[in-house]
């Protein structure tokens, strides 16, 4: 790795933002200095980091200054306001938000995936994909090499945290209520979320889809750099506190193998495969929390279409599926 | 409606057999006698019928002396063992369980949907069709009527009640004991089902789907009459109480349609659209809880298979998806 780097954190207060400094602090990289940004609010609390003490100072267009590498997750809004002043102050973005991410000279990157796109930023912004696709991609990638993937149908099991701490805090409150007989007004979520799904993710579009159902499509079709993909998702919301799950069938242009395609993650970065239905082994989302690693299970041969695979993907959608792919990308500069 | 029946319920105490008692009581089903059955362990049970409160009496095989309708509910073994002597005293079984759903010469009944195939049983016996089934095919049948129906792959979102008594009280102690920084021990699911979701629904067959992923499968030929019709199903259990959710792709052999396909419930019995994005409505279990009708949702269509769909169906499994659908069928008796 490079010399060490000055970093910043946009958005550092929040889930995605803590996991990040998490990240960086595992993975052990290679850091100079970090800074710490939030808005004026959340100005003057205080993180730790390497032993030491980090005090989050107000984002303004002159936070750059020096900066290297900022990784921002404060939502698009905040991307689209400073994200080019940042990169005008030199200092590479690497975006959490879907501001960027389907622009032509900003590479939408999965390190695993397609680190290459990383090297050429003109605009001096690397996105980071939406959280459900990248965990499905993790979980396709490696099927994709081997048979020549041609679509996708996908249902998800989106855990709450992909809200952000509000969407924890929604269900916690309203498992609580619902213990102690009191009520509550859905704030969060449209609908009641504790011991409930909800088929929407994101708002719905003019062809019935949610920007995040059609999320997969767009952003699966760049980051794998097949423009004919053809992709078609179901996004869920369930009362899971962390950790995405999701329900793929996938068509291929090759035949395929479940033993080929179990063979297939060998070797494979951050993703593993945890298979076994004789000994009741499959990923659930407990199993992927906290942790790096994409789990890949239940696959099978599909029943309705040629060269077709049906398969289980799970991951920590703020770890893998946000915060940890953004440091793999700062890795990778 | 002909004349008033002697009807048994033969698993009276549990979750479908209480439902049964309500949906009987609810339907004006015109009741001469109602006997319930239970094993000796539950034999002395009373509850309420219509006023009145009904002993429940051991199962024997001297119980259906004098019975025109037996509604079986306690798992296949008992259907297995009881069924055929009460065939035999003379009485029509209508089986809830998966004992013999697949026999050539046992109708498979979806009151809305094959209503005449409940005329003919050699057997005496007519079976109730598995409760994911019933759900998407309630979702399903109105469109196969007006685009054929080809193909479906499914995603499910099953509650806890699908497992009787016992899954609501897994899910409710493993809630509190998270609650209140206990420990428990998965005993209904194979891993804990509170705050997670689990991608096994009964037991794992050599192909590595589930039994309950192959029933939507087999059952879905036999009910609709389409030996050829392609079903490829991933059953997950989710910590919803009860009514499963069916994330449903669905191919057509003509060209479909939204505006055409949710035209097509018009007047349909037991299943109702609940579809307004733009307004933010869709089906949510809440919604079906308790209730008799099956709602659909979020019809578009697919973006990866020509001629197909993708739709949500929402259903109270307990109900529609077991005991409301053999109380039905013995109305067509």
């Amino acid at each position: 790795m490079s010399e060490p780097k000055n970093l910043a954190i946009v958005g550092a207060t929040g889930a995605v933002g803590e996991e990040m400094r998490l990240c960086l602090e595992q993975r052990d990289f290679p850091v100079k200095s970090l800074t710490l940004l939030a808005s004026a609010r959340s100005a003057g609390k205080r993180f730790p980091f390497r032993g030491e003490e980090i005090e989050v100072k107000e984002l303004t267009h002159d936070s750059f200054e020096g900066i290297d590498i900022a990784l921002f997750s404060a939502g698009g809004g905040i991307s689209k306001e400073f994200g080019p002043s940042a990169a005008a102050a030199g200092c590479v973005v690497i975006d959490n938000s879907s501001a960027f991410r389907m622009d032509e000279d900003v590479p939408l990157v999965v390190p695993e995936i397609n680190p290459d796109t990383a090297r050429t930023a003109p605009r001096g912004i690397i996105a980071n994909p939406n959280c459900s696709t990248i965990i499905a991609l993790m979980g396709l990638a490696p099927l994709h090499e081997a048979f020549g993937l041609r679509s996708i149908i996908a249902s998800t099991y989106q855990a709450v945290s992909g809200s952000g701490a509000q969407g924890i805090v929604e269900l916690e409150e309203q498992v609580n209520a619902i213990a102690t007989g009191g009520t509550f007004e859905p704030k969060v979520y449209p609908r009641q979320i504790a011991f409930n799904v909800i088929p929407q993710v994101d708002a719905f579009t003019d062809n019935g889809y949610t920007k995040e159902e059609l999320k997969m499509l767009n952003e699966g079709r760049k980051i794998l750099g097949l423009p004919e993909l053809k992709v078609s998702c179901t996004c869920v919301r369930v009362p899971v506190y962390r950790s995405h799950s999701i329900s793929i069938t996938a068509q291929f242009e090759r035949p395929v193998d479940v033993d080929a395609a179990r063979a297939a993650y060998a070797g494979k970065a951050g993703v593993a495969v945890k298979d076994d239905p004789a000994n009741g082994q499959f990923p659930v989302p407990l199993d992927t929390t906290g942790q790096d690693d994409c789990l890949v299970g239940r696959i099978r041969k599909n029943l309705v279409f040629k060269n077709a695979l049906d398969l289980w993907v799970v991951g920590d959608q703020v770890r893998k599926g946000a915060a940890l792919n953004a440091v793999q990308i700062a890795e990778l500069l």
